[in-house]
């Protein structure tokens, strides 16, 4: 065998042509298979491409030994045929290498549609019958294999928590490339092959995600594999990738900082030789550089290779039907013929198409896999349908906790002192870094420091493995080993995060609260999998994810309009009430209680809110506990309803808006000695839903002693008021229930004059308060005015001076 | 001058080093600037450097006429100096060739953060002045201007709508290239000039957004000039693509399709003429491709110039304070020392670099620039800061509109018959294209077809400047004239979309419900734009951005559990009311009137939830616009109520659920004669919260009359039904408001057990009427027994035959 590494994209023959068709062009040549292991490796391939037919078009005689009857057909025909062909042809030759160099491999399939593709060889090779007997290696359960495939109460036609020996599904795309990386990092002998589709490879998460190179340690993490897939069509388009020069391409690849190596044809035999050829080269220079730098210890960013590997989509289909192209054009997207059960002639050519696989060559006459194609298979957990990494849970150790009690700050009267809410939040997870160096990062784009976390780097610096320039010595807390991630993209650090934790790891996201909606999309698909997968007793519980929100809008009055949206929030709340949870510290001990609880759980999605600025502390650590615990409470030392029904309840949820609640309730005691105030302080807001919607929801018992039957309610949030009623909406005293929040108003402003444009400052709290309470209709009238006049000389005070007045920057909890 | 074009990324002298300091380096080389001229605009740029300062840190004494005194400092200190010089010394460059070629140029600006580098010029050349005449051009309108900068009640610190020439504010990173092109389609004489961040490039939607250059036709559209700016690093960490090597980073934008120019250093006076040379090449090779393609009237993909452009961050600051590496540092990044007011050492450093630009050379005794350095900025709309297309409303044609009404169908018995409710709209947008052929675009990733929009194609295909195929003859709908824009990455269109939009043009942007979550942020960024923008008075109303979303989650069934996620409309009401508007027509006739009224509406976001498959039709035309015109209202003819008080209020809303609620309606007066039933349908969904909210917002009068003060209401909603309390809690009829809609259960599903799980199906709504009214608690006893079971038999068939029973599929309106 000839390795030819060449200038990439000028050592093809056929420099010009972008046809997927013809004998194998390839970067590497050579013919590495000897010609019973081509028929082989091609038998097995033709297994997976019946399966496939079979999934998407039959419910019954599954190996054609009758006639096929369309009462066999499926009456709704749903599946991808495009991508799963190509997709398989793929598996079989990973499964080779597998075997011939010993390797811990998993697969991920970007194009999710192209499931059938995979689950075929998931299935041939035994894990799938392992994790659902019923679904046999015989005639009997492929019939079942192939019913279930996109049939109510079946499996979805991407690859789903359902699927063994994945971690991605697919059904939302961007995000193959992220995921592989996250598998990786702290797993030096894993390597991912990610299959990337070329329609995916458009979407701007995708196009980023391939610099997570230079985030890659040759030393402790292992390798990525990315297959792009050039398919060349879409649903309904040819996809750019694959209508761009050879050349072009291929310095797209070097310019992402990969070896580009191509692998193109649509003829068989050639075509095994040439991928058989190519991921010997590929595998063994991971090998060679991940050889080289353990040896030295010198971790450095190599240039790994990556395969382009262009075949024709529906690869094996029909050529033509009624006369249009099929194979090769983006008619093979989906299902190729939707009409069998109503065209005999479109029947008869389906038929015909699934023979051509000869079945009768491949299964025994009990409908199994022949032994001598079982034996291309790794076995065991070598299998990657059975590969214990996509299976995190069952894996997973867990993590080694510091007690985060010996992170707080001594709390001696509530309320009379600031300090910054993450610094020491930063200090435990330096600590817990510290502890778990092998099964924990923590992610954040550019923002750590920022986020006041900085003090992690004494124990990991960032993950840097491109230049490196002297001054970064400086404070630029670099290193090839660090292990905390930092790049300018949200989506690819939640791709790694979320790869990180299916693979059984445990991890940390800090991130700005406006910006947190660049990646709504994908939280959205992260909760639906962690929801689905929890429902599979053979899937192992999953750390969970972790999202520290801060630089939060009550803080954004200097960066403006654009960095304020707390509405994150909302679309959490859409997702099932098993899987998020949502937290509201208001301070440094009750942050460490929250932080220190999500970071032992697993199956969720922990949202924590919590602004990085000096703000007033309450809770000593006992208290904090204590209240983190409950998730809602009375702050007994802020309320004077003791003995008494209150007139008012006060809540304060969130940093900002509990201090200037807090602030409301001073103003309110001295100016009405009589008033009744009731303090609440809302740390679970999922506490606000009934019991019945969700696990951590109040009972309406507790939540009516908590909030009375009648008494007005002013309630002080951090994000869009109506996000209260949405969770309250059926509580005995929702009509009296009043809501202050962030109402989408603000520019350049000081935190007081953003706080008075959405009225959740003291002075609108106040005011609300005397609407509210009847018995202070007449009696509140002179303090109004007077509250109203203090709010308009501090307006006009930070207008003029640019900052606000020292009485509300310096203002103290003085009872 | 001699040009150079080069093997790009070999023709640098020192290939290997990565520091941005030294005498220029560039691809192309020449020294078109005269000493003089040279000498003029480094003036220029000393005079932009000078006001950034000032506007950091200065509210008084603007001139430095007398020593700096701390109480002339601004009391909070905030800004970015980091990219600010080096982006006036692009614009200071771009003015020289807006003279030279007499060019139509537009600036957007990446790295919004660093706007004093663009809001400085703009001041300059006097733009800034006309639309503030109180910033005037004299020490009195200077000290203002410095003032208001990221002060209190003043400007941001991004390119915000206040800012005269910006269409772009980049307050969040990633979107300024497709903006760049998104201006410049149907534009064929503008240039934009995009600087672009290299922080931002990490991001996603601006990594994918590159590929844009394959949908710019060379005859029709104008020209975007990418500029790299390689400031070398982020808020606290370098960038990526600012340490790769040149060879890596010359091959990825080759790989983009664009021919990479290097200006590399930091000496001003070699950098003049390396800029002047390299911008001169990059207009003339603009100006050649665009002269050749349109004297052949053939349009291909040409291989644009872009600028990668390596200067230090915070280019001229201090190179150190306090010992620590300043400039060329990250550290530079933002204010560089906040500490001026208590450390005098600061304080004169700062005096000092203030004076190092010599402003008493650059102002004359009023505070005016002097007229030789006013003189090199061009007049007019040539200035940048001045350009029509930067406020496009003031340049905007209203779109020719046939008539909607021609594009109906005939519906001569509400719910007798179905029809796909998308596909008349794309005949319609088909004609709107024939009429404007030059101002109208429209966008979807890849769906269009799927979409059932397919008609547009008559007129306008897909613009494709790529590879072109011969099998693209059969059905590919490719054009390189094409105005239907079809790419993978709701990002890119999006961008596109919102700069078409911005400069003065119209849109239609068609998209699957799941996915539109990808530009959750970015419709968050455009809807605080399009507020901010129509407070100014100086900034003329832009059309609307129209967003139909289809492929919506009830016809999700066989896509799964990933394709389910109807909560966009949750990120939408979070939105300032003046914005953002919801419609959710049910029917053809519908959809038209509501798609006529937002494509000439101005200044809103509107969204229109409406799937694409076949559904019942329950309005003909007159009928559709008078119920459009209200937006909700009581459909007679699905009511028994005529006369009476209701027992009961049914609502649908959007085109299943209102099906299936029609349906309960039948079989609940089939089993309960006497039952009056009143049935709404709500297609302005914001025609819920109460006028006091919302400007469509029913009075509470309306609203009490439509859904009485006591009587149950069964409201069968498309997204998560806690979205209907959120806009309708106040009402006074809330209490009786019984919501359903998606509630997260989904899979491989039929759509009627899709509808099953989440309890929108009609047996279920029948079920709940019976619970909820009084009179039926007894009586329905039989009846709900018997709706159970059958609910429990369409089920049972839906599994075992996988499609639903032809009884529910066939079902219509009986009455």
């Amino acid at each position: 065998m000839v390795m030819t590494p060449t200038t990439p994209g000028q050592a093809l023959p056929n420099n010009q042509s972008l046809s997927p068709y013809g004998p194998a062009r390839a970067t590497i040549t050579g013919n590495p298979l000897t010609p019973e292991e081509v028929k082989l490796m091609d038998a097995y391939w033709r297994a997976c491409c019946y399966l496939i037919v079979g999934m998407i078009y039959l419910k019954d005689n599954p190996l054609l030994r009758e006639p096929l009857h369309i009462d066999q057909i499926k009456k709704r025909l749903l599946g991808h045929w495009g991508s799963s062909p190509g997709q398989s042809f793929i598996w079989t030759h990973l499964n080779r290498v597998i075997k011939k160099y010993d390797l811990d491999m998993i697969y991920l399939s970007g194009p999710g549609h192209g499931a059938p593709g995979v689950i075929a060889p998931v299935y041939l090779d035994g894990s799938y019958s392992e994790v659902y007997p019923e679904k046999s290696e015989d005639a009997r359960g492929l019939k079942a294999f192939f019913k279930q495939f996109s049939f109510p109460g079946g499996i979805g036609s991407h690859c789903t928590p359902e699927t063994p020996g994945s971690i991605h599904e697919g059904g939302e795309l961007g995000y193959s490339v992220s995921h592989a990386y996250g598998t990786v990092f702290d797993n030096p002998n894993l390597i991912s092959v990610v299959v990337v589709g070329d329609g995916e490879s458009e979407t701007g998460p995708l196009a980023t995600s391939w610099h997570s190179n230079k985030f890659l340690n040759p030393i402790t993490d292992g390798a990525v594999l990315p297959i792009l897939h050039l398919n060349g069509y879409k649903i309904n388009n040819p996809t750019i990738l694959s209508r761009i020069s050879h050349a072009d391409l291929a310095a797209l690849f070097q310019g992402y900082g990969y070896e580009p190596l191509f692998v193109e044809g649509s003829d068989p035999e050639t075509m095994h030789q040439a991928l058989a050829a190519t991921l010997d080269y590929a595998i063994e220079k991971i090998k060679t550089y991940q050889a080289e730098a353990r040896s030295t210890g010198v971790a450095k960013l190599y240039r790994y290779p990556m395969i382009i590997f262009r075949t024709p989509k529906g690869w094996t289909g029909p050529a033509e039907i009624d006369g249009k192209k099929f194979e090769g054009f983006w008619r093979s997207h989906q299902v190729p013929m939707a009409d069998v059960v109503k065209n005999p002639a479109h029947l008869q050519l389906l038929e015909d198409w699934m023979k051509s696989y000869k079945p009768e060559e491949l299964f025994d006459e009990n409908g199994t896999l022949i032994p001598e194609l079982k034996a291309l298979a790794p076995k065991g957990e070598k299998r990657m349908g059975s590969n214990p990494h996509t299976n995190g849970g069952r894996i997973c150790k867990d993590l080694r906790m510091p007690d985060f009690r010996e992170y707080g700050i001594p709390v001696e009267k509530p309320g009379t002192f600031e300090a910054p809410n993450t610094q020491p939040l930063g200090v435990f997870l330096r600590d817990v870094m510290a502890r778990n160096m092998t099964n924990f990062r923590v992610f954040g784009p550019d923002e750590n420091t920022s986020n006041k976390l900085n003090d992690i780097y004494a124990v990991s610096k960032k993950t840097w493995l491109a230049e490196y320039l002297p001054e970064d010595a400086d404070g630029g807390e670099l290193a090839t080993n660090g292990r905390v991630m930092e790049m300018l993209s949200e989506h690819t650090l939640e791709g790694w995060l979320e790869a990180y934790l299916l693979t059984g790891r445990h991890g940390f996201f800090a991130t700005y609260e406006s910006f947190v909606h660049v990646i709504d999309s994908m939280f959205n698909q992260h909760a639906k999998w962690i929801q689905k997968a929890a429902e599979l007793p053979w899937r192992a519980p999953v750390p969970s994810l972790n999202l520290l929100i801060t630089s939060t809008v009550w803080r954004q009055d200097h960066n403006g309009f654009t960095h304020q949206d707390p509405g994150f929030l909302d679309i959490v709340t859409n997702k099932d009430p098993e899987v998020v949870r949502i937290y509201m510290p208001p301070d440094v001990n009750s942050l460490l209680s929250c932080a220190d609880h999500c970071l032992q759980s697993k199956n969720y999605v922990n949202v924590i809110v919590c602004d990085k600025q000096m703000h007033l502390q309450y809770m000593d650590m006992d208290a904090a506990i204590v209240h983190c615990t409950k998730g809602i409470g009375i702050w007994d030392w802020a309320s004077n309803d003791q003995g008494y029904e209150p007139d008012v309840v006060l809540v304060g949820c969130g940093d900002i808006p509990t201090q200037e609640a807090l602030a409301a309730n001073v103003m309110l005691r001295e100016a009405f000695p009589d008033l009744k105030i009731r303090f609440l302080n809302v740390v679970d807001l999922l506490k606000l839903q009934p019991d019945t919607e969700h696990p951590h929801g109040l009972s309406d018992r507790d939540f009516d002693s908590l909030f009375t039957l009648d008494k007005p309610i002013i309630f002080n949030f951090h994000g869009y008021p109506w996000l209260i009623h949405k969770l309250a909406y059926r509580r005995h005293n929702h009509v009296n229930l009043h809501v202050r929040g962030y109402k989408e108003k603000g520019n350049i402003n000081t935190p007081l004059e953003l706080a008075i444009e959405n009225e959740v400052d003291r002075f609108s709290i106040a005011i609300d308060v005397i609407n509210r309470v009847p018995k202070l209709t007449v009696a509140g009238a002179h303090a109004k005015e007077k509250f109203r006049n203090q709010q308009i000389a501090a307006a006009n005070y930070a207008f003029e001076h640019g900052i606000d007045p020292p009485e509300i920057v310096n203002w103290r909890w003085p009872l």
